[in-house]
């Protein structure tokens, strides 16, 4: 697949597109890296995400797929190499999508939703409703290094989120979620998946990532 | 696989259980249906379905799978056979998963949204975020019978909800969307959704479901 195009339309400070990163690093896929602005998006962002108009757009030989789920299935499929990111297993499979759905569309949300609170009771509601998801990831992890298993997959990519990106906000807000007494198995996936060497390669450093969003944070407050 | 134990708990308003009811059906899977009330859900849903603890709900020789998209793929990767769900090709099956997420997080939420709306303005806005997403839909039928091509596929198990129950829907609030004049295309594969035999055999019929969603939303007034 050597005469392959691969280019991803991402942005640095976004999990979804460094989750993208994630899959196309663990498969060794060389591809082209377009920064996008999300402030001021780019002619060819608007072209091939005209529903969504939102990063990360992967094109393979001129394709656009879009949507980091749906991106990290594709490659998945398409090169279909070792590591995998999906299980072979159809039970776990759904197990898998399920986990990555929940996290897109329940843990995020709310714990976005912190931030974006106004006032001190909408923002225990919030934080309440945090924690209880992540007892609930917690549960899920117990006997497993990975939500993957002995591996990093699907659902690990997604959670990247709670890596990196629950620790800047929480130091931005001044509150802590993800604590070692509360949540030992989180905090152990969260060393363990910090030190694989593909993650470290994808991430941005977190005082960037800090000074990214306080700048962000000032900007809508 | 005769001495399977396959077993759906759902709902029979539900589009989202219906969904896994066609795809059964299109498989030719035998399964036994538990008619669950969303009102008072039963010991069996809570245990299967912990996290969300909504139907529908998936038991395969006592595994549970939840999500109804998520159910969608497991039964097309488990039960093999002709027709597909989702195309063989990568590219062809990331489109399908994301227009059939657009249905999910965009067009239902929008178009129930026109229901719950307070007041003219909120209403409005509902309903010209649903046009247009009407219009997206209308754009990618464009020169196919259905959105899987020649058969119907995950998008068109997906949209069961525009074929059946936003008719419901726009009697009861006394709107009209999906008209002929603005939705040709869209009109036509209801039509041709409705005639197949699988959909005929699993949706409701139609003043049943509008004696159902009426008596809701008086209750929800």
């Amino acid at each position: 697949m050597g005469d392959e195009e691969v280019k991803l339309l991402g942005a640095w400070p976004s999990f979804f597109s460094i989750r993208v990163e994630i899959a196309l690093k663990m498969k060794g896929i060389n591809y082209e890296y377009v920064a996008e602005d999300i402030f001021n998006k780019s002619p060819e962002l608007l072209k091939y995400n005209p529903i969504h108009k939102k990063i990360p757009v992967l094109l393979h030989n001129g394709k656009p797929i879009c949507e980091s789920l749906v991106i990290l299935e594709y490659i998945d499929e398409t090169w279909k190499s070792e590591p995998s990111i999906l299980p072979k297993d159809p039970h776990a499979r759904a197990m898998a999508r399920f986990w990555a759905k929940f996290i897109d569309d329940k843990c995020f949300p709310t714990m976005w939703q912190i931030r974006r609170s106004q006032g001190e009771e909408e923002r225990e509601k919030a934080i309440k409703e945090a924690m209880e998801q992540l007892e609930t990831l917690e549960n899920e992890l117990k006997g497993k290094k990975f939500f993957g298993g002995d591996e990093i997959g699907l659902v690990d990519i997604a959670a990247n989120f709670l890596a990196l990106w629950l620790g800047v906000m929480e130091e931005l807000v001044g509150i802590e979620l993800l604590t070692k007494d509360k949540f030992p198995g989180l905090c152990e996936w969260t060393d363990d998946y910090l030190s694989s060497s593909i993650i470290k390669e994808a991430l941005p450093a977190k005082q960037k990532l800090l000074d990214r969003f306080r700048n962000m944070f000032q900007r809508t407050k």
